[in-house]
């Protein structure tokens, strides 16, 4: 995929903004306008009709260059037209602001058609309608309104945010700077006529200049682009942070009457997430809990978290969310014990939680920041949390020492003030320590730089393989018999794509049974008589189970024929099924669907009888690689399935991933396969067996 | 149970302090004093050899009157004199800030526990030691240094906060008063020589201004007195939450070298706060999250929440939330719509989430307020929730009318102030309306409310029940043979507390088979050779299952017989099993278990072959009751199990219930019953039945 060239739209050379008003300055145009000339280098225009001057022009045409980007704040009425002008003249890139487009009735719709007719047409770049514009503080270009007018140019940051809604974006924005974190880039998208969020990432994602992004969004429009910026995120190590609305049914219902977007399954998205290397925020609170941590750019080399405290309480509140999130509360190093137990009251603590008492911190700052550089600086942890709670002018004292030890390391480090102190508080946020309010959302974020480095390690962009086409015409042959295949048919069309699937065979003669059971060698197997006139065939002994030898299989296709023409002389015999029994074992569920939005879906779960009421399933997106399938049967049963002993080994959990990548290979090859149900895929000692299987197609 | 009087102590007429220093006004006593004179209007008295003055003496026996509380902040070597001399004096109460006892070596466990020794023998109430002691504004009592020393008495508000911790406690108390939630009382109970989290909360939920009782600690002391004291909180309506700390293996770790408490299964907790109506909170912030809302005293009469926000996006996140906390975003009533859609633009939305749009924010308040009142005042809803984000002086005139609008109802309501503007945070979180950050974390403190009140409605104290004598008897004569029953005497020991157990019976002869089967009327049966030469029965014919009437268990019987026989000659014969055969249904595990803490737990699960993959189960503390058991079955497989088709009918729920309370009643009447694991216990159509057990003797 080649990244979408966005430079004419977001880092633009010259700007003409039209629909300023010349006597209004809280008109959006006129702000925007304002803005942008007071921090851009750039050229800037006004195009009014009155107006006059070496920067303005009446009309478009009249301007004295064809500029990058044109900023559009007229009526809605207008717009169209404005927008038509400047791609005739050549202009690459519009934002418009005006509201009442394909959120705002039919009129509206019918022109945000017209202006995607414009784009595809010329190739102009659009932002909007209905966006609150960009920041692109690297550049020094404010295209938007809803700062106050006397700002200063805030200080270009490492973070990235996209987002489609406005008003989120201006909420991110100003909460985000609370808390010391420093976006460079903010983009929203408003109704995506033009840029989505996922063009806008996948432009950003590759600017060196940007180390973390995070976006918000209630539907994506394209998927299989998301998919890859995703996969670019993570090949450069940069963290994409998402919080995406319509999780709920509520919510879905909320997003698709507001957006008219296509909602898919949201485990599917969460699939996604995970498969991709996407940390999926809860709330936008949490995702910027999590960018104080990555605009750090610190990273773990290890799992091991050192907890610093001065209540024991506290400490162990710190040491549970440690352990929540997947952090390991080793102990202390001895050297670094017998450092610390210097500093602090025989009844606190050296071994981690490190309790240095409330009175150890009455006792002055420095030991302190003394015990604070010991374990910054221990070989003993990775990554370390700091729980700290004082009131009045000791709260600055001891902020300023943690800041200065913080500037001494380059370990990951999250801080906990327990404080309400704003100067304090400004403090460490100024210096950078990521600071929050509460432990569990300060280890919480560093749970999430640990799931992020884990996780991306396994991304590897979709595996594209050429359809094998004898394979896809094979396969059609089958098909066409209806909604669902038969039995039969659903095996065969699996056994094509390499799933082991129980054999069985027809035969119409005794020495036919023999003949194909000997063919399959896969005794003990099961014989059972085939004929329509016979539903329930065991209870006309009809049925051999456990057949062990082609001795054995003469017998019991002897003793069927027999007892069958005994007890329904009547009934008209098509012949003898053998069929290899199904060994016992672990049995698991796994199949294929399709969502909306991602398209084909591979799934595993846990089987049996309960198997609707455990619906314990982990899902992925097709087509997948094996490192994929193993991560999802690693999520199956909150990870019991693969660690348990009564679980699946190693090389099952191999065996079974081969079977899940192909069946995805499947769904890519075979469009018109809507549903596939493997159930059970019986899992034993011996082998994997596919016992069952239905497929589906629309 | 009784309510501990800790009057003498927590309202006190009369204090003196020993340990306040006549020259050093920052030593913990003499802060204490001087902030107790300040507004306390009992009697107060300094206790020190060189005082001279009314309202001091040189020592405890010179003091005027026998004070109701003696305030210790001497030394630790001189606390054990002191406190022994208060006790002799017939001073009732003891309020003890010194540290280095339990928590400081050998020599502090040893002080502690005379301190224990005196409070038993003499009733003497004891706060502390190593407590930073308590407020009770409502008597304008501040027996605590913490605080600075020129503040002025906060206003005494309905909430009772109970902390272990004393640093734990002034995080508590800064936070709440930022928030605008109202503490009337704050207790801290350090190392609980005496009255303990428990024993606070038992005296303070009976107290009449408290309408609130949050508490956090690291273990129970007394889980007896927390199950009475929670039955009571919801008994009264008054919520009770909780943090407990140590709810991992890392967290107990750190817990039980800080108060070497033991610590129970956290999961055992957990089902203890569901079974009592508890509310548990995963972190402080939470817990307070949940106080702003519960201290209104707001009350849900349903379940519907109306969402107003300005932005869609935001709109659908809480949607997304409300759904995650079991509220129903219902339609707004028609009448309701027709109004507000007045005073939106055709873009925004009346449905909900009700969308203003920025625009109609932007165009003025007025309109606004006249949405959020007419969504306060539907009919339609039980709650509203409110998203409002703005900038600038416009923020603290939406504020103004926000908090207007919300004293005219008595809804409940949230706010989430998507601004950082302080002012209009200031003017919201004063006039009493629960302001939140985070839409998640405002719709959360909703979802607890009905959490609240969906959950106390079911709490009734523990049914204690008189043992039945000739039971208990019956059941010890099965017990002694080992640490391990007998799968017979497990049964039947199952089968006295009157569970349905498999039936079986042994005879000798071929008639005596017939005879059992017969007698236990429970066809089909299977039929079994028992011999210990034969622990392989089916490869040597020795089983014969699905067995229908008299005359195929006279055949069958003479069939094993013959074919073990033949086949093994040699082995010496004790008889022939005649087993009742369990049904196919759904398989469930059902057991008893030990907790340090609570005792005796009943819990019950999905059974089948992967029972300890799935690890789905819920738990009870015992005794309990049908509802109790039937709310434990309602966890299972998140819903499932109860709400699925393929799960159990609401008859099996009963039947599984009373199985459970049997359970319980068993562990409680016999306390040597260290386990039992009823695996599987069959849950068909035709039948529930314990198809095998297992008894585990301590």
């Amino acid at each position: 995929m080649t990244v979408p060239d966005l430079d004419a739209l977001l880092r633009p050379r010259s700007v003409a903004v039209v629909g300023a008003s010349m006597t209004n300055s809280t008109n959006v145009g006129s702000r925007t306008l304002s803005q942008l000339r007071q921090f851009f280098p750039g050229r800037t225009y006004l195009v009014h009709p009155r107006a006059t001057g070496a920067d303005s022009a009446p009309d478009l045409a009249s301007l004295p260059e064809t500029v990058d980007l044109l900023v559009v704040a007229v009526p809605a009425p207008a717009v169209v037209p404005v927008v038509a002008d400047g791609a005739r003249l050549g202009i690459r890139a519009a934002l418009i602001f005006t509201s009442g487009f394909a959120e705002g009735g039919a009129e509206g719709v019918a022109a945000q058609a017209e202006l995607q007719r414009i784009s595809a047409e010329t190739g102009m770049l659009i932002n909007g309608p209905n966006t609150i514009g960009f920041m692109n503080l690297h550049d020094g270009i404010l295209a938007t309104f809803f700062l106050p007018p006397d700002i200063e140019l805030p200080a270009a940051g490492p973070v990235a945010i996209v987002s489609q809604s406005g008003a989120l974006a201006t909420y991110i924005d100003e909460m985000a700077r609370d808390r010391g974190i420093r976006p460079g880039w903010l983009v929203t998208t408003g109704n995506e006529a033009g840029a989505t969020v996922t063009d806008c990432l996948a432009y950003l994602v590759e600017r060196p200049e940007v180390t973390v992004l995070a976006a918000t969004s209630e539907g994506l429009r394209d998927p299989e682009a998301f998919v890859h910026v995703a996969s670019r995120a993570a090949q450069l190590g940069k963290p994409l942070v998402f919080v995406k609305a319509g999780r709920s049914a509520a919510g879905m219902a909320a997003a698709q009457s507001h957006t008219a977007s296509i909602s898919g399954g949201d485990d599917v998205f969460d699939a996604v997430c995970r498969q991709y290397g996407v940390l999926r925020a809860d709330s936008l609170e949490q995702a910027l809990d999590w960018l104080s941590v990555f605009q750090t750019q610190r990273r773990l080399v290890g799992n091991r978290i050192g907890l610093l405290t001065g209540s024991g309480g506290s400490g162990v509140m710190m040491a549970d969310v440690a352990h929540d999130v997947g952090l390991d509360v080793a102990t202390t190093p001895a050297a670094d014990q017998e450092l610390i137990g210097q500093w602090i009251p025989s009844f606190g603590s050296a071994v981690n939680p490190i309790d240095v008492t409330a009175q150890a911190i009455a006792s002055g700052v420095g030991n302190y920041q003394r015990i604070l550089k010991t374990l910054v600086h221990s070989t003993g942890f990775d990554c370390v949390a700091v729980g700290s709670g004082l009131r009045g002018p000791q709260a600055v004292e001891v902020a300023e020492k943690i800041a200065a030890t913080y500037g001494e390391t380059n370990k990951p480090v999250a801080l906990t003030w327990y404080s309400t102190n704003q100067d304090s508080r400004r403090i460490l946020v100024d210096a950078g320590v990521p600071t929050y309010q509460d432990s569990s959302r300060a280890i919480g974020a560093l749970g999430a730089l640990r799931r992020f480095q884990g996780q991306t390690g396994r991304v590897t962009e979709e595996p594209v393989k050429p359809p094998d086409q004898t394979r896809v015409a094979d396969a059609r042959a089958l098909l066409g018999g209806g909604p669902t295949l038969t039995e039969a048919a659903s095996k065969k069309l699996l056994g094509l794509y390499g799933l082991p699937v129980v054999q069985e065979a027809v035969a119409t003669t005794v020495d036919g049974t023999v003949e194909a059971a000997e063919a399959m060698a896969a005794y003990p197997v099961a014989l059972k008589v085939l004929s329509v006139d016979l539903p329930h065939k065991s209870d006309v002994g009809g049925v051999r189970l456990g057949v062990a030898d082609a001795a054995g299989v003469r017998h019991a296709s002897e003793d069927i024929l027999a007892d069958v023409a005994e007890q329904r002389p009547d009934a008209r015999i098509e012949g003898l099924v053998v069929q290899q029994m199904a060994p016992s074992g672990v049995e698991l569920v796994c199949g294929v669907h399709r969502d909306p939005v991602f398209g084909p879906v591979v799934t595993v779960g846990l089987g049996g009888v309960l198997v609707e009421v455990v619906a314990d399933v982990a899902l992925c997106k097709a087509p997948l690689t094996l490192e994929h399938a193993r991560s999802a049967l690693a999520e199956v049963a909150g990870g019991r399935l693969v660690s348990h002993s009564r679980g699946i080994s190693a090389d099952q959990v191999d065996a079974v991933a081969d079977i899940m990548v192909r069946l995805g290979d499947l769904a890519v090859e075979l469009p018109e396969i809507a549903e596939i149900d493997v159930n059970p895929l019986i899992v034993s000692r011996s082998a994997i067996l596919v016992a069952d299987a239905l497929v589906g197609v629309s």
